[in-house]
């Protein structure tokens, strides 16, 4: 839990600059689901227009709300987000499903909008039943609150009352923002996301949410954040566990003033694409420097490999590997573990070409110790806060990139007591 | 390392029965390689007329000496085994292929026999160059000890000297034997194995070793412990993370004076292959029970699935889980992530016909937290040093089972440190 485990180390030392997202209102409330004293309720009102595209979890037990969104996802119409932390309101069954149905019923009454315009998140324990009888009459408090002046709801301390809203055992708020000017529109772009464990990718993602008020048909939107997902929320790895919870949502509220969006060939889809990206990238980032007992961020890539999703493959089974990452923690340069998970990634590579650099040194080449190994200067680089871990295959021309972290005495102390 | 690491609470409190196995012979002595004070150089003798069967690691960068062993599993023929502990000879490039090769032919010397009938494994750090240059006098020395009547050589003591000279990580030396009555022979089978960390299934093994008197031809012999693997070393996990050096191997000398079995009709064979699978089981499940850091031996049993495959990769999904294995480590009946796991496995569930027991106590069914759940009974449970997870699908016929243990600041600390 946040309260009991020491903060990142990476944690940011203030909140980032977040931009105005118009058709965005946001606040939150505490509802006392687990946590006390915090806000753990969040609600989102969109404008009118708004469109919805979204990533949700591949897993085969996901949660109640999971297949709530992604029945509404089919039409992508969007009101309103509403996110609970300390219950995942999943595997809880026919009661699971209603719990999230009643919460989209009042979400929907208090803001005069359809029920199946409502998105829902949730996260927390996993199999507890989700009371959410208190819900309701919050929500109706919290939609009478938001200022009919939407800008005031949606300033830098919003953002990050959201961010808090939704952390579970997050020891830091995650959110970051940029804005991008198409056609002389700015056009921001704002997220938020939660996650520190069961993070695993090749799925979809830990809780994020992104605003933004560009206008771009919803077809298109669903485009760009498929492809987005797969280079920045499926390229992170905490402990290889994938939540039944992972949802990336991205609403559009158009009310930039720009017109809309509409073809793959319109040139500024390249650069609104860029600052989602550049948002998720970010975000998906700040959940690896959260992971849970960080004491490292390490960067994993590959090169070289038989094709890219080979190359991503291999990364994964770098960052996944327990032996690796504790060799990390102890600041240990142990290539032989390197080469033990590329090995085991089970794609094609060929023990006599491999190259491994951590950082600038070269300590593997031609499938053996690097001649020029000098141990004294890796050590010193291994006992760094960030560390860079580069693969070549050499047989092909693949490459991949993904984000971890180190596996230390925090992460079995914040796991063997907390149960989530 | 063996010394600074807490026996495991799994280790025997005394070496099992070991029978004796005709046409065998063991010694080992001291090289120094990396450890000091102990034996590890194995040299085995096997009589004329011995045949091997072998499975190695499916890794892509495994080391020279499963490269070697799988050159002369091609014809079978065997006469000696040689072991060195210390360094795996993995990642050694050209040299390494060389000092396998030196290694081999100076057994062969010794023993006067052909280079190609010595099989070869070396486990320890990866990536160090292997100086194999005080092998060749050891092994001299130790052919020369070897007393001409072989009983003397494969005593329960020889035994225990020769599985204790393969350790690495290992607390404690793993040993199981038994015999059966084959027309009126009596037929040993006896077999050693090593491992403690680096260990996951579905595809290899750690070291196993497994000797008999057995008349067999070589093909059936292959044939039978391709299966036996697949229930046995395959089904055991511990960090999942898969060696460079994984070998298992079975020579039987035939000389228990047995009419060779020929053909898979032979009647005899299921009693043989009931008596190799027992020892094999045995040692695989050791080797859980010597897993790095473990406090708890759990053993997942998966019902209900689709068919045997998803059973086993639902069963391994759980197994491998690090957010499963510290709710066992804390005690804590965490079914939520028991869930996770299922539903992360990519193979066929339905939330709502899932149930979940720990022991005897069902913890969920149906999709939900089960009615008559007492937390008090599960904890108290929980709290035991066995644990048994047992999952239903409720969707099929497939079922699966495996061991593994728990994840301990334990395995942090040893891994942190040593350089495997």
């Amino acid at each position: 839990m946040a309260g009991s485990t020491p903060v990142s180390p990476f944690a940011p030392t203030s909140p980032p600059d977040m931009p105005h997202v118009r058709g965005v209102a946001l606040a939150a409330a505490e509802a006392g689901i687990k946590y006390q004293g915090r806000k753990d309720l969040l609600l989102v009102r969109l404008d009118e227009g708004t469109i919805a595209a979204g990533v949700t979890t591949q897993s085969k037990t996901c949660s109640a709300p999971v297949l709530w969104c992604r029945k509404q996802l089919a039409h992508g119409r969007a009101r309103s987000l509403v996110v609970n932390a300390g219950n995942a309101n999943a595997f809880t069954g026919q009661r699971g499903q209603e719990a999230s149905a009643r919460t989209a019923r009042a979400a929907a009454d208090a803001l005069g909008c359809d029920v199946t315009d409502v998105y829902l998140a949730s996260t927390g324990v996993i199999g507890e039943p989700l009371d959410a009888s208190s819900f309701p009459p919050l929500l109706t408090g919290l939609a009478r609150d938001l200022k009919p002046d939407p800008l005031a709801n949606s300033r830098a301390n919003a953002w990050a009352d959201a961010a808090a809203a939704i952390m579970t055992t997050d020891t830091f708020a995650k959110l970051a923002g940029t804005t991008v000017s198409l056609d002389g529109h700015d056009v921001a772009v704002a997220g938020i996301a939660k996650g520190s464990g069961m993070i695993a990718p090749d799925m979809a993602t830990m809780l994020a949410f992104v605003f933004t008020d560009a206008a771009i048909a919803q077809p298109l939107l669903q485009d760009v954040i498929q492809g987005i997902t797969q280079r920045t929320f499926n390229c992170v790895t905490v402990d290889s566990d994938t939540s039944t919870s992972d949802t990336f949502l991205v609403f559009a509220t158009g009310a930039s003033g720009m017109a809309t969006i509409t073809s793959a060939d319109d040139p500024r889809l390249a650069a609104f694409s860029t600052a989602l990206e550049t948002v998720a990238r970010d975000l998906a980032i700040q959940i690896v420097k959260d992971g849970e007992g960080i004491s490292k961020f390490v960067t994993v890539s590959v090169s070289g490999a038989e094709d890219d999703r080979a190359a991503k493959r291999i990364a994964l089974s770098i960052a996944n590997s327990p032996l690796v990452k504790t060799a990390i923690a102890g600041s240990d340069a142990n290539w032989g573990r390197v080469v033990m998970a590329v090995g085991k990634a089970g794609e094609a590579a060929d023990r006599d070409k491999l190259a491994i650099r951590f950082g600038p040194h070269t300590v593997a080449e031609d499938g053996a110790r690097a001649a020029n190994y000098a141990e004294a200067d890796v050590s010193a680089y291994m006992a760094g806060d960030n560390i860079d871990v580069h693969v070549d295959v050499g047989i092909g021309d693949g490459t991949a990139r993904v984000w971890t972290c180190d596996l230390t005495h925090g992460y079995i102390s914040i796991n063997a007591d907390y149960r989530s």
